[in-house]
């Protein structure tokens, strides 16, 4: 057992989730569970994920090991300015917000003496949300990134990497700023990007919605699953890394002027070099098991 | 039987399934295969798709009561000037391309009198290619669209449709410029951007190669499936179906600009409301069936 209490604040998608890789792999002597909403913590309770679940943010921190932050970004400093004079002194605060700085700025000041406070990004995800969509796997062969700050406890970073790794996660430590950066590369804009294609289609004319949903199998459907995340959260990504996220759009912007020019020029040879150059990176990610190589998009055949 | 001699020219992804489709729907006397590359017709034979295949385009057509192109759009017009003598009076041509108006523009000249061409588009695909990838149920429960020109044979167009129902395919008829403008929006807009971003991840120089695939599963995995995509395929589509993707992409830029704007502004509100509406669309792609509910970007949970 890696801690004796373990509290989980905020018990969507990834906090249901921790809760059961928690209790798979017995890394907690207790979980404690609290969401702000009232409806999501009786749904909460009955879910095994916990050991119980409190009734207030202050209640539920109280004596805990291990605090993680799983809110929306948005909500972090408002939890962390009422349950800081509640921490146990010793005890390791961390979360698992899509951006690092933001949290950093606003959870960093509040976080009393002798409390460890060590930011954490889990990379997994699905389109679903609330505290029934969890499930114990979701974090095996998936990397965190823990962004720890100069001169924080060696230890305490030694046993939240113990404590992911129990998880089934594979862990890497990155300063703040290079963490915001990969983000909004190999998140944050494609799903910007895909929530801007699926408004395009909403509003075109010429097509109807109709037409959109019927033949979304040529390519859209994809983007349609990436555009149907949980609205609150992305928000908040978009909210608290906005220059990250400005720098890696504006090299995507200067791209797609060039590949316009090409379509427009007709210049099959550039579009072809560059329809090629991408496969290397997709045999990357399925060489080194980020996904599967199986066809069809990941469907089964019968769904395809 | 629908057909007594069926010609599949181009053995590559979908040509190969049309044959196990055909096959298992029993839906042709014999299936006859050609295609330009000598490797592919050798390990073509052996896959249980074709009844024949044969050495040269001309002797493929020869005789049959249904040819349908099955090469990259860009082929078509050397194809067609090279069968169009040896077409049978009363035999229909069709293809399986991506794009229609340069399909009428290049094929339509050159089928002599007496032969029906009817273009055709089946709306389903994987990122593999080659005659190895082809399956018999690619088309189940997919639409495919036929254009039929102004004055085309009735009986031939019905005889087509009812092909593609044996097939497994829905089909639709369509007018051609509109079919391509519905195309660019649902299948060459999102695979133009699949393709740029992963570009820009490859010539960002703060963010490694190794970083992107590494932390890939946050979203942009899903834009590189689509981006490992045929790309003779795919530089056909955009050198064929030019004014189309402008115009869809041109709307794409503006709602970008916009989005860009929102994030630069901190205006959570009109994000907010986006990634709302945004989730529709995904709800009506799932409850028609064009795609699966399952959680995990469709993938398994083991996967995922």
């Amino acid at each position: 057992m890696m801690f004796n209490k373990v509290t989980l604040i905020g018990l969507g998608l990834i906090g249901s989730s921790l809760g059961h890789a928690i209790k798979r792999g017995k890394l907690a002597g207790s979980v404690i569970g609290f969401d702000a909403d009232g409806d999501v913590r009786a749904r909460a309770g009955g879910l095994g994920f916990t050991d119980a679940i409190a009734a207030t943010v202050e209640a539920a921190v109280a004596d805990a090991d291990l605090v993680i932050l799983c809110t929306p970004v948005g909500a972090y400093k408002s939890v962390a300015r009422a349950i800081a004079p509640h921490l146990k002194a010793g005890a390791i605060l961390s979360d698992v917000g899509s951006v690092k700085g933001a949290v950093v700025r606003d959870v960093g000041p509040l976080v009393p003496a002798g409390v460890h406070f060590i930011p954490a990004h889990p990379i997994a995800g699905t389109e679903f949300s609330g505290p029934e969509a969890g499930f114990a796997s979701l974090f095996d062969g998936r990397w965190t990134i823990l962004t720890p700050l100069p001169g924080a406890d060696e230890k305490a970073v030694s046993a939240l990497k113990k404590f992911w790794e129990g998880c089934g996660a594979q862990v890497e430590t990155m300063e703040v700023a290079h963490h915001d950066l990969v983000l909004a590369m190999t998140s944050h804009v494609p799903h910007l990007i895909a929530y801007n294609i699926v408004g395009t289609a909403h509003d075109l004319e010429a097509v109807t919605e109709g037409e959109v949903i019927k033949f979304s199998a040529g390519g859209f459907r994809d983007f349609t699953r990436i555009a149907a995340s949980d609205p609150v959260m992305w928000r908040d990504v978009f909210l608290n890394n906005r220059e990250a996220v400005l720098e890696v759009l504006g090299r995507f912007n200067e791209d797609l002027s060039r590949l316009q020019r090409w379509v427009r020029d007709g210049n099959g040879s550039a579009l072809f070099d560059l329809f090629t150059q991408t496969r290397a990176i997709r045999r990357g990610i399925v060489d080194t098991g980020q996904d599967s190589a199986a066809p069809n998009f990941g469907r089964d055949k019968k769904d395809q």
